[in-house]
């Protein structure tokens, strides 16, 4: 099983490569966010029927089999090694250095509880800081999920 | 060293307690970012010199040594055992399932780079999501700094 | 922090035990769930404010500090070791052997989503097999959250 | 060995993708619970021979060296990295988080034992919520098994 | 709690060494198994009401507070690092290296199941070899419990 | 070398299966313990040769190549997943309990010195309970090695 | 894509081995530093498009392909084990053992930042000690990043 | 326990250094390894009765309670970030890149067998190399025990 | 043990603030690399008898049991948590991505052998880079030890 | 790469063994250390030119790729399961029980420094012990390293 999702990300990937376009060119055409366009090419997320015609607009080569396979809910994992990288790397020391702050700020503005990862968006954006050098803005924006009280309702 | 670093941060939390502020407002005096003010009252970032000032207007209960153990370069650290919270949890999970895409995303966008965690702005902020319930925002902002190709200069 | 949660916890334990009362019992007085009664009188989840009186009439031995105390949102956590206890292991051993099976059906009845632990019950009940036996369920019952598609509206 | 619960595995799945039945089905169709019945096509349980009949019957694609090798007994094991899948997850952080609580409640209601993994039921269940939305209900019901008392009696 | 635990194994330690007996001497006394009667004594399995007359005979030092304690539910634990011990390596080396070829026998005899920890006996025995040495006989014996096939009956 | 001796098991465990002879039938022929012999056909242990010629009879489908791998010292292992096996994880899972009992009981009844996994036997059987219910007995016997003091005599 | 980079630099170390030539002959003739050149070869850092007719000067059998592959941004990685070799070791240990030293002296020297790994040369010399000895000489040159105060300008 | 190990370790530490003799002195006067000799005075190794007045004679500053402790068995133990020392990683690192070797020389040249570590002597000694230089000499000297081959005999 | 180096470490930091200085400046007037000057002072070095009394005329303040204790080899040894902080973090991760190209040029440039990590020299200083900022140079200076060949010479 | 190890050591596994010699011989006709001709032959050493013809007269069977590859320097590395083998272990579990007493003697005997497991010799030898059974003697021969004072020299 884990075999083919590889096999399935490497012909999706092919198929991008050939279409000479970036994540930005396909989100903008399908009207995803960049990381969302990014993780539905190495199935880490569910084409939804409505924009399987989109993306196939974007992606012409991709195949029947393709689309399907896309269309079914995926096991999502990823490599532990993944952590070396120094991209990723850095997003976990930020999350887990920074990660006790947010967590009490949440519970100050919400109450007690949580960002959603499920009902969540993610997106990479370029914009320039005050020196006009180039800054990478990582926005994660999740529905607030407040814990609820156990009430014996049933 | 550790201990006295968790001595500190607990002489800290009681003296914003007492305060009754939080730290949006706390933020809001100070002009920083509220996870950073968070961060200066758990000894995660060093305190700047012409901040202390405006803190000590936030805060006026904290004593000198307080405020000068805040401007000495912290030894940044974290308990491992903090995955466990939920909050926390669900910021590692969408950096580590969505890593491998944020990383090509940024390789497309700006070179063989990465987001910076140093010259970095975290900020956690309420919105109103499409259905009118509140989402949590949590920006991560950091300077682009591609990988130098290391040419022999000296 | 850590040892402020861990000394809490053993004041909310002395009140219980000398009440002489089961968690099943302070759940009925309270109408929650028993696990989530068990999980406040160790500092995992949240005291609401209209429960508070409840809670104070099943132990009146419960301090104006213990209570206040008991209203703020807990840092929820976990001893590692914990997963030695045999009645914890099997429990995760249901969990990690059944896993990919449970997720699999939620995926055929429901869609690409999983079962919120945030909107969350859980309750232990106590029911006769057909034997006559004794026989403890675990009820998990949790808010169905689809994978939203991350388009982009903003 | 493993390679060929592998194998196996990938084969029942196909037997029963092209079925086109959801383990729903399959299960009501057999009169299994549909964990059980999805346990049984990942190799993870072991096919009694009387059962054997009804699963032919709702999946005639299978062929005698499978029903064969289903009815001997497996090697239980699973991915380690199985946690990462977010559904997973959430149903291991809810044993982590409420083991000790649950355990206790046993403690109260049964004695001093546990609930066994092995006489043990599970089942996955669609309700809607008092607010009309669905929800998961994860059930275990194990057999009670009190920790024996080590008499000399042999 | 841990620290109780901690504490009270102290206690009940001293109690024994006190009485000069050994562990055998005090199993003979009260009719349990040599290893039963020591986890006794450092709270990894409950005392039983009936028991407990016959415990204080033997060991006259035990107090009824200590005699309480000893009639709850204990956290069953043990330190991680106990495995570094060559008497308890040299186990855990047994079990996981003859583990496959144990299950695979408990199959073949007795079905698809496993032998129960928990309605479980445990004893350390001395023998003679064939040439006159020492041995250790430890004996594991456990009720046989066959993995039960889920049927719906509720 | 490892790959070499996962697939002469595969062979030999093919050649018991095609006897269509249980471990304790072959155990019975050779006059060897029911994990001994297991433990032959998954090269955990060295084939003696007076040995030899009683398996060949018992099994003759055994080929020369075959007999003489397992006549050469194997590199004893296991696959560290195997714990997620409830039989073995229920046998680690005693060890780790009481295997400071175990050690305090040889040391009061033998004196500093361990259980050798060695000089070892190990069996399992099959035994009735005073229910009528079927036990499993597993016995470790091994002899006892005194840790020596170390005097200088050379 | 992992066994894409393994591949491709199989390939790299045969061009490299059948060139004859040494990493730092291929420095010297590329004006890169040892180490640099090293990673490009083990496809641990982008190939510069002005960097490329200097390398393929220096290894004309470098094929189009495997350039343009250079050129593409690294997932940067290593194996694990790798820290088992003893050089790998020692650089290690230096790094673990003289950590918080380096850290201090950079907070006393420079202020509270690091020492970048991405703005970042290294390289490896060979000199003669005091005792005519030959030495290694491994330099680790990175830019100074001061950790940003997290000012509101947004 | 392991507090009081510790604290017996300290005790056995301060009555060595008062004496002002080394372990190998120590070892000369009792006649004993240097090794061993270290191991009784961290209390992992029991002393032996007949040992006693020789220690007390070196060390009479040995208190009965002490002597008492010393002469029962220990919990053998290690701090296991002891691995971080350069000493003891250099000895770990060698047994780990050897093992292998070592093995199967032994196998050639004793059988199917170890050495054991509980029939066990280890001394440290000083020799000059061909070049004058002082060189450390560890000797690992252990009963080789074959693996019993287990054959029915009860 | 461990707790004493704590201690001293904590009284060694406490005279260095008391003087002032910084570690550069001590390194200066002892003539002591600055990395190794900060190793002194938390005990992960020996203070040769020859350099004392140049560190106490610098530390005037340094008591003759410290003096003593700092004459003593150290167990050299790290907080595992250490690899959390950023500047740590990072030197890490060049030695680990840089390591196996490290060790290639040894091998090609020297030969069979390593950088010794034990006749070695650490330092850190502060350049200008072509850009005028702030560059941290730390630098690795080890005798090369070729791996002997274990020709029988005794 | 490390497949290529692999399968080079298969190769010099099958000359060694149609050769039909021993370690023990094979280290006897080319006059090194048992343990050290063992890592020849999978490539944990180097073969150094001159040693070349006396092995290629003791194994004539080595191909000159082979004894090319064999000259090359290794990448020194181990199975982590290794650990699990028995005589492994105990070697193991030898150094890190008395790795403290080992590296205290080496202090105390030699000054603040090392045993070299570069500059080292390892060999395995049979005796005889007092009661006329078999002993192995494992010998770790190493230069004394001492920790260098690190001077400003350069």
């Amino acid at each position: 099983m884990a075999q083919n999702k590889e096999m399935t990300v490497a012909e999706l990937q092919a198929v991008k490569q050939k279409s000479g376009k970036s994540y930005n060119q396909l989100a903008e055409e399908t009207g995803l966010t960049n990381v969302y366009l990014a993780q539905l090419l190495r199935r880490q997320a569910q084409l939804k029927p409505h924009t399987a015609p989109l993306l196939l607009a974007a992606l012409p080569d991709l195949t029947d089999p393709l689309l399907h396979d896309m269309m079914t809910p995926p096991l999502r994992s990823y490599d532990p090694n993944l952590i070396q990288d120094p991209t990723v790397y850095r997003l976990n020391e930020a999350v887990m250095h920074f990660g006790e702050s947010i967590k009490e700020i949440i519970n100050e503005e919400f109450g007690d509880g949580i960002m959603s990862a499920i009902d969540f968006y993610c997106s990479v954006d370029k914009i320039k800081g005050v020196d006009g050098k180039d800054r990478v803005v990582v926005t994660f924006d999740g529905k607030y999920l407040p814990h609820s009280e156990q009430v014996k309702i049933y």
